[in-house]
């Protein structure tokens, strides 16, 4: 198997980096390397020519997981265009470029963490809302784009997670799940076969 | 009633206006001129600073309608950035920057046009389903965030209606609602007591 995880800095890429380790290749990128694992390349999913010169890198894939996630809490009045634009870029426009530019073998995999539209449609979380729903539909669309290549793409929902997304906003909610734990349900699930279109966890 | 209806030069918008017209005071908004009713406004949703400067030069509305959007048609492997950009400019951040900005009466609606889950997510429209699926979201949230304002927020899902948004996609498919047909019932339905949330047309 070869692999590729987006986003190995963060805590649930860096579970899932650790879960894939001795199977199969093991490709990894991250934005900020300082939290980034060994042997991880720099990339910067927003910046099409970086993400189209890497896949041009890579060969081809059997998995890919996208944990690439940004998150800002602001009532929606008080939400600088900056932030908006940050969390849509992190979770929205740098799927669609990874997607636009990604390799698969027959058979393969990609996989993009969501968000159960119930926990993030609230207050204050406008942009992440936003963002989570435009994935699903985003891949909604690529699923069937894809399907005549042979590429299966999965859509992952978790409950919230203790990772590093949560530092800004104060910490994780109380019976946040471990980052290894929701890796280790996410790829169990991800793997199924016949391939899932929607995971829930 | 005082009403503000923002993407005047398009097919529905301009058919709001025309439906508008004699009932109160009403302002209208519009990115091409050329093509906008008189008395129109010329205005940029995506740039922020225009959409701020608008908002304080208007007083507070009873009635705003967003029929700004923009479509492409594309395989998400070739669907080119920029398009990318503009299909969530016009649908999704503008609707950010004017939800930002506006200021209503107490008891005021704002109106956005929305379209089927169904009819939108299919191959060459992953950008269109992305940034329709983002402004529900978005919605969804600001209204929880504005009720203590007592401001409404009113999506309406529209089928497809024979505007110039399908110019660029070869001309309208067949049954497609006319402009005039979808205002009248829009305005019809989101002017209703109680507001509704959701209007499917």
């Amino acid at each position: 198997m070869r692999s590729l995880v987006i986003g190995a800095s963060g805590g649930i890429g860096g579970a899932i980096a650790r879960l894939l380790f001795g199977r199969g290749e093991v490709f990894l990128a991250a934005r900020r390397m300082e939290k980034a694992p060994p042997g991880a390349v720099r990339l910067e999913v927003t910046d099409e020519l970086e993400v189209h010169a890497f896949f041009q890198s890579l060969p081809p894939l059997d998995l890919l997981v996208y944990a690439v996630g940004a998150v800002e809490r602001s009532p929606l009045r008080d939400l600088p265009r900056s932030a908006f634009e940050t969390v849509l870029g992190a979770n929205l426009t740098g799927a669609y470029l990874v997607l636009k530019h990604a390799r698969f073998t027959p058979g393969g995999r990609g996989v993009f963490l969501g968000a159960y539209p119930g926990y993030v449609r609230v207050p204050g979380f406008a942009a992440y809302a936003a963002a989570k729903a435009g994935l699903e539909a985003l891949l909604d669309v690529a699923r069937k784009e894809f399907r005549r290549e042979g590429v299966h793409l999965i859509l992952v929902r978790l409950p919230a997670v203790a990772t590093g997304l949560w530092t800004p906003l104060g910490g994780p909610p109380k019976g946040a799940l471990s980052p290894e734990e929701a890796a280790s349900r996410l790829l169990s699930e991800a793997l199924k076969d016949p391939p899932p279109e929607v995971v829930e966890i």
